[in-house]
């Protein structure tokens, strides 16, 4: 029995190669191929572009496959969510598609939108949400580059963003928030059913999701003094459950935890003043919480 | 007192370099030069073609150096094999060298090559396996490009493979195996009499041996109640030896073991349901065993 | 409250920013701004050429910046040193500026250049020198390429040097040494007087010094049986503090400690030969000793 | 006045800016910006997708543009073709869009597909081929490598191919010809009537034509004596004009023509043998016949 | 004898070398030399840099070089000028160095910088452009990125510029144009003063010159019958001089003519009607006026 | 009917394939296939080493092919030379194998090898030229890097060179010229034999050879008056026989001529002396002389 998983063909490819390395299953892309290998014989992979993902999962063609949540909900397809893998870098941040307009425009809201043009990548979620707002209005596909139509070639548009920058370059203005959205592992109804696809999927889940904790987060070792051990252990985060083992002399321990990377900066000099010693950062791979 | 070694020039040098410096000695190489530094003073060490080492190293203008078994034979070499260098990736991988011929060739075996024409890099070697099997034939050395030689230029060819992924896409069929081989660190026979060297040489299949192993390998800690000890134990490989020490609160155990990269995405779920806590992989650099 | 600091831009530019990466800040520069993004809300980044910091640090246009030495000391400023970043790999190495003559040259001492033509970079500290030195002569800017200058454009060049090797492809001798650099962290003489920037300063000196204790160096872990453990220590360096570790079989320990990765070729088999088992190296991110 | 001109984006970008200097005008792109800058005062250039070119000439926001054939009747747009720019080397060669099944395929003609799944990037067009063909079948929109897609993902696919190579190596055959295409010139339809744009169109096309009509053909510059030259003018393509000159020493003449390249190879060798002296060959930027 | 020559070494180097190819010199230019070779026995080259190259010139180090105007005034040199060569493309366009300020700056004139701090490369220039308007500044040199340096850094700068787009987009304002510049041929007085070198260089400045008419210039040949022979020539721009020669009909006649690659475009359109046939372009290498 | 063309892969294959276009045929070669294609159907070529390419020449697997002097030398071939193909750029140089030793060797002629070793890639050709001078000396074959080997791996090496340079960069001295080579085509005797090919290898070579004389060399376009026609034909070299053409008005004559590029420098100047006006230089693509 196999599970047959889609990878994501193009800008989330290498991304998505390099989180399941980490959660430890070797995935080998080739230019020459759209059925990439992976080292699990249980697994069978195949490059399907993002926006058709959901549709295949759907129809059954795939078990399971990687996509966003937008193109789930544009496809309007009946899939299960398996996991959502979020981590800000390493291209699984989260997005929002954004309605937008020329800084100069006069339009405030969706309602003003009536009886203009709005270019978009994303046309099916776009018309479902201009009808719930009760706005019609033409709503054309856009083939790339949309955030350079306004205002020659559209009056708005709907487009993905994460720090927004890529709009204000091109002076245009945020109205509304059309759809937030990231990355998704998501099932086949019929594989999620069945028991052995099921559990391998949730083996999978666990190790994707260990592997994303582990990104932005180090291990630190010190060495304290009985005297001194409490105050170093006040100065960990109250909510991480560090390990305490009696070094051989009876009168030290080593304290080993599990620490946010951007936090380290500021923790480390409050445990050396607390008398941490030897206090040493080492790289991670992988944390099953 | 120096050890003079022979790095090997082409495809594998930039793989030998990068062992080198896992296993602890920093080579630096220059495109202008073909003596590379290195940071042991009691090393001195030569950049030489594969193909020509084991000569050198039988002659004695090197005391060691790492080649290919398949040259050490071909050469004909009276060499001391100090270590087989073996991993499937980076490049030390098993390796076999076939006879093949063209898929529609009526060729089946070693003994339908009488008074035909076989092209390889391999002279000596494939000389000597046809007179071992009673075939005579024309062995042209070919200077490259090997497996498009047949059908036009050479009725079969004897050439290296590792997966045969190659030899399918040239549309070549392997008929026999003629050899195996793997990179290896071989030294001159004089060399290896002498007792300062031959530490030296021992002490660097060591360090070469422990960096090989840690590649494909990985630590793995936990925190497990007392009670769950003897479940978490159950499910790692019964040949590894965990290290379990005791925690502070007398109630958990510390368990720190290194696991094969592959096992670790079936392991993992098991630890989980067996009551393991806090699972942290992290990368290593070197085991000795 | 913000702390202004100069990055400097150019060479050191991107060894710089994967120190602070490695400090536990990351910055992200962009090829279109002089204003890197640094994830600490209490940094400002600049990006400046090293030539310049130093001049903008005793303005106090900058709270603080990483230099060289030399420039500190050409520009004649007024600056803080914080600390010495210093690392022979990664671009923090130690350097010199020499005098350098054509191996020809009858140039012996700085004497012998009365009244001849030096081209350097380095024109006030190259005069400055001179005159201590009771030597008249022509000092030239020179807009690069110094080295290429003797004997054609100059008699004697003042540059910066690593290893020589450099100064000897052109064929030139070393005089004198004019002065020795290091990359350093300054600050400026009020900055250094406020409290809390002098704390955001002190605390960013630990972590960029823990982040360069750990280049070249590597963990160490193994286990030793009780009557091997005496033996075992004798071959750790003597200044290193080892976390010793029992295990809950009463028999064993778990020894922890960090080496120097240029030691650990020597130790590892002398540690084996003592009784060490289960020996494994892994990488660090920072120590803070 | 100005001339609005679309340049189609992508693909197609790079021979249009260089068929365009060929032609005299010079367009710089920059990747900051989607409106390059040209050296005609009288003329304004956008970059547009090919796919997108003929919706927004025919709504009036460009005068004309470069797009395919193809996109102009996917799009069903009314617009004017001013010229069909053909040459089969440089990106402008005719293509085909064709419909396509795997090799083992039962399918036969566009009849057998009544109910099958077809991919293609030209939903619109293969549509209205389908319904033409009385046959009532699933179209889904392709998003890109949709010659992979059969068997699994859809039954047949409508896609473009110059020599049919990739489809072949994707193991598809081909079944019919759905349409044929090239790049040309359109208008929009107000535009062309206006008498200052039409003009202006008529100059470019006159101009891009003299540019195709250059490319793979050269000059032939050539002396020959009285007695031979008709020989050599009979070794010319009869529908050449060559200019015959008289030299100043009134028994021999200059021959200046126009060849293919193609056919330089078979004339050159025949002419030399006709007793023309000094050929000389040498290259054209534009021919205006 | 030999005419010692300095090629500017950086961002003119590589576009020196093509002007020098084009005019019949090669040049070669090596990573590791500063002594370029050229294929005329009578020339020796070397790479010096634009801002030294005048001052080098001017000791009579070199005979000759190319550099920028603004670097012989800047350097205050006494040399030769034996040719200005400006082509708009090619890095041989004419440039301006303005002084800047902040578009929100209150400075409206030079008057207005009064104790102001002013950063640029062109120290010296600066320095006297201020004294001669009786303003009193700091001028700062700066070792680049000059055009991010206001308002932090300093209060204006003086900067080259060959659109001001840079200037634009760090969103400075231009307030005068301190010195127009270009690359010039310049000279040794004496090496000028010698009969030989000064011929050489006088041919040189021919070819030079011949290379650069050539650029943006194209060749155009056409038949005329007797009759259109007139209106063809009235097309043809009133000071060029086109070679009219008989064809051996006695009724055509063949035009040969050198156009302005800018003119082409509306000039062949114009010809046609005019009667022209066979009109053909081709491309040139030098014109010699 | 076809011929078999082998053209050489490797560090000929571009400088080939470059001047087969220049001659007027279009060879595409893929980095997937050994069997270029032409737009000859007359032709079928296939990529072979230039070192094997001679023997299979003579086999008669191919009807010809182009490689080096050399290596039909060294394969002691026998084929029928059909061309010299010499341009000193573009890869087509004269090249040496010369008998090459340390500067401080005491060898000074080839008798001085006796008992000596020899490393070299031609190692058929450097055992006869011994055995012509009587020398006994152990023939190593070279895998590549062979001028690095003098000292420690051979005592002498018999390599190519075209100027010394990388051999005086190793420190090695030219002791004597084993032979030397260019690059030809060559054919199979019974190739030559037959009428058809041999017409066909006749014609490749004309339009090869006038490949090559069109590189290095230009067109001369330029008017002179009745009166100054004597003395401007005076500065054009003796042999040349350029076109003289009388112009319309009875007074002026055009000269068009062809010119070694490298002569045009001292021409022109003479020819503007002489009262040659508008002369203009041109591009040619191929000269048959």
């Amino acid at each position: 029995m196999k599970l047959k998983l889609g990878i994501p063909k193009g800008s989330l490819e290498q991304a998505t190669v390099d989180l399941f390395r980490r959660a430890g299953f070797n995935i080998t892309t080739s230019s020459r191929s759209y059925f990439p290998s992976i080292d699990d014989p249980e697994v069978e992979c195949m490059l399907i572009r993002a926006q058709e993902m959901a549709r295949y999962v759907e129809d059954g063609v795939l078990d399971a496959g990687l996509t966003g949540r937008d193109w789930v909900i544009e496809n309007d397809s009946e899939v299960e969510t398996v996991a959502d893998l979020i981590y800000a870098k390493q291209s699984f941040g989260k997005v929002r598609w954004v309605l937008a307009v020329p800084e100069a425009s006069p339009v405030k809201t969706v309602k003003d939108l009536e009886g203009k043009i709005i270019a978009t990548e994303l046309v099916g979620a776009t018309k479902r949400y201009l009808a719930a707002n009760g706005v019609t209005a033409k709503v054309e596909f856009s083939w790339g580059a949309t955030e350079v139509k306004p205002p020659e070639l559209a009056d708005a548009i709907v487009e993905v963003t994460e720090t927004g920058s890529s709009l204000r370059a091109n002076k245009l203005r945020i109205v509304e928030t059309v759809m937030e959205s990231n990355t998704q592992l998501v099932a086949n109804k019929s594989a999620w059913a069945d028991a052995w696809k099921r559990q391998k999927l949730e083996d999978m889940r666990m190790l994707l999701q260990g592997a994303i904790n582990a990104l932005g987060k180090v291990g630190l070792m010190l060495n304290v003094n009985k005297e001194n051990l409490e105050a170093v252990l006040g100065v960990l985060p109250a909510l991480k459950n560090p390990t305490i083992s009696p070094l051989s002399d009876g009168q030290w321990f080593a304290v080993n935890t599990i620490l946010d990377e951007s936090t380290v900066r500021t923790i480390i000099p409050r445990l050396k003043q607390a008398g941490a010693e030897g206090i040493v950062e080492y790289p991670l791979n992988k944390i099953i919480l």
